[in-house]
């Protein structure tokens, strides 16, 4: 998304993310795609017993270390769809806003059943498949420069999409809220909330008023069955 | 939707719709917004020892009357929000294309809880929200009269939207995507599936594959729970 709106947008993602987390203390936390370590820092600093962050970009763990000074913290670097945890080793598995990131979606949700406890929380964030659906994330101009309306194409067609976002040659995957959902359930998940994070109604900021016009990001927060008959 | 692609459209809808209901054999069904019977029909042929289709309209339950001749079949005119069928009466509820014309939608899904049984069924399908986000439901031309994109827009904001399909005024409520679920989930249904249809790859009429560009329908299915601690 534009430098811009991010900060905002992050906000609102957050406000909902953050709802949607179990009571952290005493337990056990992965981060998926932890980046800077934010949420692992937010998830130790609430009581997490354990908090294993992962990224792929060890430029980002370097900072996530040097600014981390909470023993309960570690990182790793590694390809969310590579981990390979005990099974059990969690009670509750977050990543806010990576998985739109990583291709084989089915496979880092049976990696987290695997390494969740049962009854475990798998709570995460994804760029909202009407905002990553066309590569160009943007609003359609009318002439005099303001925005129409969001443009929606190519919805169905699920795949990578080329997004020039911080650096060039991002990577995004697009899949279908039904793919989301049904993804998760069947790799042994019960739904308990899917939220569209929308901007407070008090909220005058023409920039964040707009936030309202679409969806921005899809958070999903899920349980691990118990009867893991899979 | 438009006249042209109705047919289609429907189509789309209900392969989708019939592969998430239920074995119907021996059950007791509820349609909710039965129009002229079709569904309540193809519920009877397939089993279904009780079935009852509600809707508002008394015409549409004339024809539906006239062209059903089976005696497990009754049909009642009543707003879908009104019904009052006793506890456990029912095993499944159906309900095609007929609740985004329904304003509370929390209360009707409270009442299908209390008429169904234990461990049964709740699958409906609404226009898509992204297809009732913008009261003209249509695509964004270009100067050629291409369709250049579906728009969307004012997406958060839930309400009654005025449309002009098949007679004037109809009045239809957009809801959100999380709202759908969410209210489901709240009413204490189990989701256990999200279907956004999708055209068969190998169709070429083009008409047809513009479905693939954004979704048309939702589709939820849903199991009651047990525990009715609410």
């Amino acid at each position: 998304m534009p430098r811009s709106i991010q900060g905002l947008a992050a906000g609102l993602e957050w406000t909902t993310f953050r709802a949607l987390l179990p009571d952290l203390r005493e337990k056990r936390v992965l981060d998926l795609g932890c980046g800077f370590g934010w949420h692992c820092r937010y998830a130790q600093e609430h009581g997490a017993r354990v908090v294993v962050g992962i990224d792929l970009s060890e430029k980002m763990l370097e900072r996530a270390r040097t600014t981390t000074y909470q023993p309960e913290i570690e990182y790793h670097r590694c390809a969310i769809e590579d981990i390979d945890f005990a099974a059990d080793q969690f009670d509750i598995v977050i990543s806010s806003l990576a998985l739109h990131y990583v291709e084989p979606f089915d496979r880092v949700c049976r990696k987290v059943h695997h390494c969740l406890t049962p009854n475990g929380a798998f709570v995460f964030s994804v760029e909202h498949p009407i905002f990553t659906a066309l590569p160009a994330q943007s609003w359609y101009h009318g002439p005099a420069g303001q925005r129409l309306h969001w443009p929606l194409d190519n919805y169905q067609e699920e795949g990578p999409r080329q997004t020039n976002w911080l650096t060039d040659n991002v990577i995004k995957y697009h899949r279908t809220v039904a793919t989301y959902v049904n993804t998760v359930i069947d790799s042994g998940f019960r739904m308990t909330r899917l939220e569209e994070p929308k901007p407070d109604p008090e909220i005058t900021d023409p920039d964040v008023l707009d936030q309202s016009r679409r969806p921005t990001f899809l958070v999903i927060a899920s349980i691990r069955e118990q009867n893991a008959n899979r």
